[in-house]
């Protein structure tokens, strides 16, 4: 799995950052691509990039406020006229299906994907092919949510090279083996369970949209491989934050911190942070949560750091 | 006046062309700004020019397919965030303010100014401050209009000039004469008519939406100093615009030469057309209409060329 940012700024987009969207990529083995939030001309930043917009499946939006849906039309629309025909999900708070379906009527796209779109409400817990994906509701003017998504653990895989140095010969028995079937090789009863390594744990990936610093995003993080949280300001813009249902870097990393997360990017950085002072958040997160990074438009980058 | 041309695409953003709009400037003596079409990422396009849009008036919309529409709500919204606080008139067809009054809505996007929106259908006729605006519906796979704008004629200039030759010098005077007041001056009568030029005849400019060919754009464009029409197609392809309801840059200078235009822009142009054959469709437009010339984003020129 990779995470790429498409926006990163906050509010209104600016020459440096666009307003918020992200993607996961490879999120299954057809190397499914789940998007989150679609601010205006997220579709624009994807032609920026090597994503094919027919390879999103799903599409996660945290809230309704204008930076991070205005872009959702133009990319639904853009989709199916670009020849994507595989169905797609939106999920998204009460509202977003009034609001694509109007966009949509009114400005009479017809696409050629059958669109599911799922309103979202706290607790939600959606069972997918590889991952659960949980909702939990964060503290936000709006209501505004997070996405977990737990990964399912994999089957180990079949040790191939302790098989050879047994002297078993790669061949159709090995699908025996890797099922953990008991198979007789040369006159000697084998069991695929002692070749076969230990279960891979699946990846936690929490995604959190405009929020304050709430119990909610702890729980959102709680020991993720990789959490993604708003800094919109630095930790001297602490009342503003406040004020503006936001959250600095700081708050950001003391949630990572407390969820026991691995690794923290921070987004949605306010555009008073240009020029080099978007570091200052950047380190402020550090003194707490050494494992941060702060994001950038069209940033690709591995879940490890 | 000046025309700045900020999206001259068609259907989907791509990397040379964004999706429409274009700017008329100084549109009074206060600098006015007209917008016409506002496609998604419009105000992503601003951010390259010098344009604020707070001095963004009127916006004209010709018709709701999404590549003319998609850009509003962002726009409006960043358009209140950045400190426009000056009323703002929209104009386009039926269902526009179902789309902004939707979308504004249920993104929470409040405006500090006042918003008016006005469904226009074809032959409407708006009496503003310069200018009289009529509505025009063209030909397309959904109402599309254009907008003709008739500037008003302005009282011709006192000539300084002749009045200095005259011997009648600067000062308090002037001004009843430039009202065309009759004064004593040295003991003789003056009359200010004999100092006036001539009226200066208003412009006329023509913008239109997409569309076939048809007389409703001649109409349109008739005498207009400025004619703005789609041609997202070259001739080659004049089935296949036919079919999709558009015009071969050949049909907009057909229109141009039988309305007796002065000026002709081509724009709406298919990514088809890119690293040098878009000028193909110049070229074509020329051998009919030889003030020809072809959009570009972020083109700026003045109205005559």
């Amino acid at each position: 799995m990779r995470l790429h940012f498409l926006g990163t700024g906050a509010g209104v987009p600016g020459k440096e950052r666009n307003v918020s969207s992200l993607v996961l990529k490879q999120m299954n083995k057809n190397g499914d691509i789940w998007l989150f939030d679609c601010g205006e001309a997220t579709q624009h930043q994807i032609l920026h990039t090597s994503i094919k917009p027919r390879r999103i499946k799903k599409v996660f939006i945290t809230h309704l406020h204008g930076d991070h849906i205005f872009g959702l039309p133009g990319f639904l629309g853009s989709r199916s006229f670009q020849g994507g025909t595989e169905p797609l999900t939106v999920y998204g708070p009460a509202g977003i299906e009034e609001y694509i379906t109007t966009s949509l009527r009114l400005s009479r796209t017809y696409l050629k994907y059958d669109l599911k779109i799922v309103e979202v409400s706290d607790g939600n817990i959606f069972e997918e092919e590889d991952f659960t994906i949980s909702v939990k509701q964060l503290d936000h003017v709006i209501p505004s949510f997070g996405y977990r998504l737990e990964e399912r653990e994999r089957p180990g895989r079949l040790n191939a090279e302790k098989l050879k140095e047994s002297g078993i010969q790669p061949g159709p028995l090995y699908k025996k083996l890797k099922n953990g079937e008991t198979i007789e090789w040369a006159g000697e009863w084998i069991n695929g369970k002692d070749f076969i390594e230990e279960p891979v744990k699946g990846k936690i990936i929490a995604v959190a949209g405009d929020t304050r610093k709430c119990g909610a995003a702890i729980e959102l993080a709680y020991e993720a491989d990789l959490f993604i949280h708003e800094a919109t300001f630095g930790s001297e813009n602490e009342e503003m934050a406040y004020d503006y249902y936001h959250s600095t870097s700081v708050q950001a990393a003391e949630i990572a911190k407390e969820a026991g997360a691995k690794l923290l990017w921070l987004t949605h950085i306010s555009s008073r942070y240009s020029g080099g002072s978007e570091n200052d958040l950047l380190l402020q997160a550090r003194t707490i949560f050494p494992n941060s990074f702060i994001a950038q438009d069209l940033l690709e980058t591995d879940l490890e750091k």
